[in-house]
Parts: structure tokens; sequence; C-alpha cells
């Protein structure tokens, strides 16, 4: 069966990572890939998109969407991302046009045309693009197969003490995301931390031999050393293809059905995905929460997939 | 000079009257209507809103737009509009099609095919549609001539102590439209108060003689009675059709540069227009807050506009 | 008929004055003077009534009270009042020792100990010490005759566009302060901006020929620059006494009854105190509003009253 | 040496067994027992402590509180302890009579008059009490030697998904009491929760033999089917006393120094005791977490000390 995604991101290394999991692999069939300002500004990350779309022979439209979070300012991560969004490597020129429609509406007309249940979608930005969406077109909930998200955490922060950087940017959007009634599944930061690219990792895509190989070794050379300063990890996850792994090999990740709101208003807590786990709280919820990763076979995955490019 | 507007509405007896203001005055050129959720229902305003351009032989594009406020639930307002947020008249059957697109897109289309500087903005209702479109296209804000706003209130709320309808139901998006760099201005109940429809004014109407005059008489009768009933108001304030008068002649509505603020947290301010009155305080602002109505000319702009239909 | 009161205050030169009109007028006894942490730190501003009320030969006890708000930290008013709270004059050394109680208690004590209704409480500063000898003894409540304090406004702030400064300092305490079940008047800004100490004011306390007469002339000419400086009064409100005049004669200050209450959540209105006016609310409170002031009747009682120490 | 402590409870059946704790242990010494409104109303927490102190023949001084926190209204658990607040057994007539202070001015007397650093304090209801002390006498926070509290949790709720009911009734207290420079160990539900009274130890009270032992038995038999039915626990969860066996053996608890701050106004998270838990994070804290629980050692440390009664 080939699972067809729209991926909704703000490349960065990890979107990067995803978005070449996506083209590699036999599996997974790219509807179309969207951006959003996050990581970067939406022109930094939609030339980064761009780039490593050309990079990879991807044909599917690439649309530009929200610059801006749904009511809030945007808080980006050059500490982590550099100045470009995507420091260590260096882009060649794109090989495709943008789309002109908005990301929105690229996702509106998808998810629309497509058969009822086949499109996926796969943010790894901040949410602002899927809640738009939701609000202009309201039937795509209804519409979609599933929302595999990186984002949030169960009992970690990485941007406060509290919230991941995805939800943290704009937590008025996550909110509408997990409350509405399709299916979500929340790979947040309680397994991504597990995905790490340590030496022998990147061992493994040095010895790919190929061009794509060799990009992602740079871009972990650059993710390396601004996770090992900004957040002391010896070896720095790479959040974003997790999410997607997930949708490709649900086996490669444990999720738990549990009850998950966002906080938008606390002076410590905004931002915070807030996981129901009172064993006497009986709850029905389409939001799904992801507590364990087979972290062998995620990589086998990704360096499988990103092998075949 | 003909003023080219969009109106912005969720008809509404008020709204209602509005359109057809605009409908009748010789000076305004509807470029679009485009309806929100808020007084009654996205689908229920905006069959109001067909009903009244066929009444009136509108010939511009008519598009429905959010269904939802930004983030918030909708909240309506049956007690002052009915069950079908105009009871009192029975409309004809729509002449014309809904168009295709969604409110959002004709209000980008519209504001980026224009000169810059010509169009201008008349939301009546929630500030939904126009908060998305500025998300969705920021550009549209140095292009759009200025935005004449019904909502809010100085000394004033009606849905709560602090709050107006409009500004309540999407403070969010409120908050978004007054903190752009376009000029805005708010025509709030400080205003629309005194633009009540007294029996003087109700047979004005009636001796227009016309269909559309005596249409105006019904809805009148209804919203005399509801706001009689909710308000204690003898005669009805007609709050809409003040935003597009000041449009249409400034000098009917005396208004003041200030700061305007919107409150989103508030325990008991939420949806409240915060406008800068210490006279200490130095700051250059692009809102504008209305003060005073010309309450004569007012009724003579409606009347003399409406009786040409 | 004697007017027993506590005056809690933080003096501050309007503070003074009120201290000064308590002592002179013949109708009022002090019970007890108690301070609070506000224009100043509570070691400055119980100072300043030690100094004061050794001035006036004052034979109350004074006791001082909470340094902090309740919930919050303190912010103070230097710009206003000086680094000493009460810069312009020099106050001689108390003659009398601090009463060794807590203000809290103070209040407590008095208030339990004197008949039921004939204690009067007049804050002028935060209301921090009023909540805290609510919680402490809630008894009081039913037992004060009423609260008639400076603070709030009902279309004015200085702080914040919103908010006062006294309530603004301690929103939470002024929450409690306005919701419990006694009468509470509050004498704001609306009215209190009236009562300026223009230079013919300032004569007749110079006129009056007496060491406290020219101590009050010292007081104004400090606060005179401040208030012009700060907030471009070509004459300076003098509050506080505002709130204590309209007890000892209630035909200075016209009142509302209205339901108010304390926002403190709020983005830009944390502070306020927002008051009931849709006349189609039914309300039954035991809050007042100050909406006017007999300026010429408000100086003459204070200068007779000044005129007699 | 001796630990002198003052029990800050709402008696409750596991504040119950930790008075009965610290009674019976023969390195404690009672300083003052003072009640606070949480589980039950003051009156009637009040009303309990004074039983089980006539019970364990406690000569300290008893001394009532706040009946309603700091800036909200009193939310209380008779789910849990029944509407008595100690439903399942009877107590004895008072054998003493109420401190005639306020427990607020016990504690700030007998922190001020003893050698500083030798007084604990251990609140295991809300933190009304401590927050109005370190009001209204501030000193008291570099005077005493540590407070070790019933409350919080780091990864778990249980009044709501992410407060526990001590801090979620007076969040503004816990705030205060989290924030200041003194040493505050959370002793939370991720330790409470092991502290289960199986049928094991239950039979362990019972074997004791003496009329507490059975007292003890009793007030389980409540408890037991307040948390089956509630909670679902199979065995309850008893809570307080873990706070205390803490100070008595410090081996019995592991913590870890680390900020806590407590959230006041989330929509879905106040009360919630969020720990700084990123490794990158350098912060000096004075706060310490709870992480884990000698369970046996815990129940021999109790079982021991209230044999001795």
């Amino acid at each position: 069966m080939t699972l067809r995604i729209i991926l909704d991101c703000d490349p960065g290394h990890d979107d990067a990572v995803a978005i070449l999991l996506a083209a590699g692999n036999p599996h997974v069939e790219i509807a179309a890939i969207t951006t959003v300002g996050g990581n970067q500004t939406l022109e930094k990350v939609t030339r980064n998109a761009l780039g490593i779309a050309t990079l990879a022979g991807i044909s599917a439209p690439i649309a530009a969407g929200c610059a801006t979070p749904l009511v809030r300012d945007l808080v980006t991560s050059p500490e982590i991302h550099g100045e470009s969004g995507l420091d260590g490597v260096t882009l060649p020129e794109p090989a495709m046009e943008l789309d002109r429609r908005h990301a929105v509406d690229v996702m509106i007309d998808v998810v629309m045309s497509a058969e009822p249940g086949t499109i996926t979608l796969v943010p790894t930005g901040p949410l602002t693009n899927i809640a738009m969406a939701m609000r202009k077109q309201p039937e795509i909930i209804g519409r979609v197969r599933e929302v595999s998200l990186m984002g949030g955490g169960m009992n970690l922060g990485n941007a406060t003490t509290a919230a991941e950087f995805n939800i943290l940017v704009d937590p008025e959007a996550a909110n509408l995301v997990f409350s509405a009634p399709w299916q979500v599944t929340m790979v947040g930061l309680d397994v991504t931390h597990e995905a790490q690219a340590t030496p022998d990792v990147v061992d493994r895509f040095r010895e790919l031999g190929t061009p794509i190989g060799n990009f992602v070794v740079d871009l972990m050379a650059f993710f390396i050393e601004s996770n090992k300063l900004e957040q002391r990890f010896t070896a720095p996850p790479v959040h974003d293809p997790v999410a997607l792994a997930r949708v490709i090999d649900p086996s490669i990740v444990d999720t738990l059905n549990a009850k998950i709101v966002v906080e938008t208003e606390g002076t410590y807590t905004t931002g915070m995905t807030l996981v129901e786990r009172r064993p006497w709280i009986n709850h029905v919820s389409t939001t799904h929460v992801a507590t364990g990763l087979d972290v062998a076979k995620f990589w086998d995955l990704v360096i499988d997939s990103i092998g075949r490019l």
C-alpha cells in the first residue's frame, strides 16, 4: 500500500532528514510539501524546502504557507539551525517553481480531492497551516487519515521547562489541532530524544557513499555542534523523521491513547501538551501520545530509505 | 469619487440596513460582500446576505467565510436577531449564486488586484475573516485604504460589562486587526447607541413607499421588540450602518486618534477594546475611536440612500 | 456624631493631607493609623506616618502592616512622591512609638472590640492590609460600618491605560475587598482628578498662617512639580482626602450603586476596576462608585479642618 | 537530636496518621499543630485535630488558621475524607482548648522565639497559613530550618490532570512558598503514591493491639473504600506522613535539587508544580523534589512510632 502524505515543515536540519526519508521510502507518495515559519522565517524555510526537493528529485507541489503564528509573533530557532535554517550545507539552485497556491489551499485541495481517509498529514513545524486549513475548510477534519506530528512532550520541554518548540511557537494552533475530532498522534520529545545521531549513525550515512548520504553527514556535523552547545546533547536528537517513520512502520513507535490538551494561557506552562494519565479517569479521545521508540528499527528505516536516493 | 468597499458582515438586522445603504448610495461601489459566523451561524447569515442582495439588486460577488472564530467556539445572538438571524421578514429566493471562492480569498483577490489604497473594508461582524486574510496574505495590510468597523466601545459593553458582541465573539481576531499597521476606525457603542430607530425614523422609512422601505419597517418591528426585551432600549440602536456612513461622509462621525488594544485574557474584560486616554501619554497610533455622531445627518444619509433602491 | 475611622495609608503627599484632615476635623476620631507598602516601601511610609502624626499631635495607635502585596512584588511610585515618599518637607522626629502589633491585628482588634457598625475603614493605599485582615478574621466584614477607599476609576487609569496605581499594586487584594459583602465606595480618578491643588487652594493653605498650613504648602510645592512632569497636570490632583471627605460629608461626592469587579488576569487590564453600567442589567451590589465632586465644598472642608490644627 | 516541628494540617485521614507519627516518634517535638481549610472546612479539620491530639496525648498548642485560600474560594474533598473530614472513626471529646491565637501568629511566635534554624515546617494541607505568615512576618523565611510539605507532583496530578489537591486549592499561596528563599522539599504524588496502606500494612497496625493502632485500622477502612471508589487504588496512598518521615529520616526519601514553580493562571494547568528537568539548564534553587521512597523503611518508621503511643 502506498501512503500519501502532506509534509508540513520548516526545514530545519531534522525536517530535511524527514523530507529525504519521505522521498526515498518506496511506500510513501508525497502529495505535497508545505512550509511554515518556525525554525526560521517562512522565506528561508521555503528556500530550504525547494533546495532539498531539488536534491532529492521530488516532483510534488511545494507551497509556502503562513509566515506568522495564528495569533502571536513568530519566534525562530537560529541557535539550533543557524541563520539560514540549514547551516552547514550548500543547497542547489531550485529546479522547480514554488506552487502558486498558498500552502493552506494546497492542503485543502489535496485532502478534498482525494478519497476520504487516504491522506496523512505529517507536520514537523508549528501547526499554523493545519489550523488555518481547519478553519478555512472544516471538512478536511473528517477526510484526513490521521495526523502524525512532531511536537510536544509528555514529561519534557525544550524551549521552556514545560514546552517543546513547535508547540510553543503556535500554541493556539496546536490547541485547535489536538482538540479536533481526527486521529492525532503526538510524537514528542519523550521519544525523539532517543532518536540521536550518534557517531555510528553518522558513519552509516557516510558509508552510503552517495551525494545525499554525504549531505546528511554535513547536516549532522552542524546539528551535532549546535545541539551540544545549546542543549548538552552528546549526539543530537533528530526529531522530525520519527513522526513520519511511525506512519510508515507503526511498530517503530509505541503509543498510548490519552486525552491531550494544549495550554495557551499559563504563566509558566504556555505551549505545554498536557497528557491525561490518571488511571481513574475514563476518557475517550482521538489523541495518542508516543511513549517508546525502537531506535534500531528507526535508523534502519531512515538509512535504508535515504540510501535509495 | 467612488468608494470601493468590501462589506464583511453577519446579517443581522442592522447589517441588513448597512447592505441596503451600500447598495443605494451613489458614491459606493460594493466590490464584494463576505459573510462570517456571528449574529447567527455562517449558513444562516450567508442565506440572509443572498436574500438582501437579491432584494436590492446587488451584483457584486457574495462569498461565505469562516464559520468559527479564529481560536474559540462560535457564540451567536438569537435573542436579538431571532432564529434565522433576520426574524421578522421573509426574504426572496436568491437570484444569484454564492461565489465559489472563500470569503478570505475574495478579500485578498479584490485588495491585491485593485490599485493600492482604493479598497475600504467595512466589517460589521466578528473580525475572523479579516484576521485570516491578514495571516494568509499579509500584503493586504499595506494596500487597504482603511478599515471602518462596527464593534467595541470606549466606555460601554453590551455582551458583557466590558465587551461589545462583535469583539467578544472573536477577540483574538480583533486584536490582530487593531494592532496591524493600517488605519482602523472603531465605530463602537459610544456612537452607535445614538443611532436609534425612533418612531420618527421608522415613519420615514414607511413614507418612502417602496418595497425596500417597507422591508426596513418590518426589520425594525422585530428589532424594536428584541432590543426592548433584552436591553431596555425604547428605540433600538442600528449599529452597523454607522461604520459605513462614516466612510461615505466622514463628517457624520467624530473620531479621536488613540491607541486601542483588545484584551483577550481577562477574567472579566475579555473582548474589551481599551482606548488610551491618559493625556500625558505620547503615542502614535493608526487606530481611531468614534466619539460622536451627527444623528440627523446619519439618518438623512441612510434614508436617502435606501430610498433610491 | 463622631466618626471613628481607621486610616490605612502609604504616605505619600496626598495621604499626608488625608491624615491632617482626619486630625483636624472635629467630627472624626482616629481609631488607628495603619501603613502599607505602596507609594514607597513600608519602612519609609511608616516613618512618614509617625512624622505627620507628631506634627498633628495625633495620639491614636500607629501600626505598620504589610510590606508586600498579597501575591505580587511591590511596585512603588518615587517619580510622584520622591525617594522618601514625602519629598519636599522635613518631618519632625516621631514623638510616639510605633504600636507593637501588626497593622492587620490592630484593625481586627479595633473593629472586633467596637460596637458593630461604628468603624469606618478609609484605605488610601494598596488594599493589602484590608485583604489580610479579612482573611485572618472574616467577622470584621459584618462589623465594619463601611469602606471608603481612594483607588480605581470608572473611565480612567493612571498607572496604566486601564488601572489606577493603588489597585494595580495589589489587584488580588482589591478583588477581595470589592467582592466581600460590606459597603464599599470606590472614590476613584473620575472624581479625584477634580480635587486639584490650584494656586488658589495653595494660597488658602498659606493664608492659614500656621506651621501645618505651611507644611501643606511645602508638600504641594513638590507635588505640583512631580505631577506636572509625570502627568502634565497644571495643578495636581490631591486624591486621598476625597475618600475621607466623603465620609465626613457625603454631600461632597455623588455616588452610584453599581457592581464593581477587579480584573486580575488581563494582558492589558490587570488592576482595572470594572463598573457595570449597562442599564438593562439588574444587579444588587454593595459597591458604589464616586461619580461627581463638589470641589468648592471639598476644599472648604479640608482647609477648615487643617486650619484647626 | 530533637526535631522541633510545626505541623500545619487539615485532617483528613492521612493528616491524622502524620499527627500520630509526630506524637509517637521519640525524635520529634511538636512545637505546634495548626489547621487550615482544605480536606474539609476549617471548623471540621480543627475539631479533628483536637480529637486526634486528645487521643495521642499531645500537649502542644493547637491553633486554627485560615478558613479560605489566599485569593480563591475554598474547595474541599468530602469524596475522599467524608463529611466530617475524618469519616470512619469516632473522636473523643477534646481534652484541651484551642489556642486563642490565630495559627499564623502561633507559627510566627514559635519561629521568631526559637533559635534560628531549629524549627521545621511540615505542611500537609493547602499552604494558606504559611503564605499568610510569610507576608505578615517575612523574617520567618530566614529563620525556619526547612519546609517539608506534602503536595504537588512531578509527573502526576490527582485533583486535575496537572494538579495535586493541596496545591490546587491555594496555588497562589503555594507559589509564594516555593519561590521564597528557604529550603523547600516537595513530597508529591510521585512518591506518596508508593506509600500505600496495603492489607499487610493494615495488619501491622492491627497487630499493635493498642487503641491507637485500632484507630488507624478504622481510619484506613474508610480511606481504602473512598480511594478505591474515587481513584481506583487497590490500596490507598497515605500521603501526608511521608513529608514528616522524610524529616525524621532523610534516607527514606530520595530528592533532587531542582527549580519548582507553581502555575496559577493556566486554563488546564493551574495548581501544577512545574519541575525544571532540562539537563542543559543551569539553575541554583532552594527547592527540592522527592523522587523515590523506601517503602519498607517508611512503614517501619510509621508503625514503630505509632506503636509507642
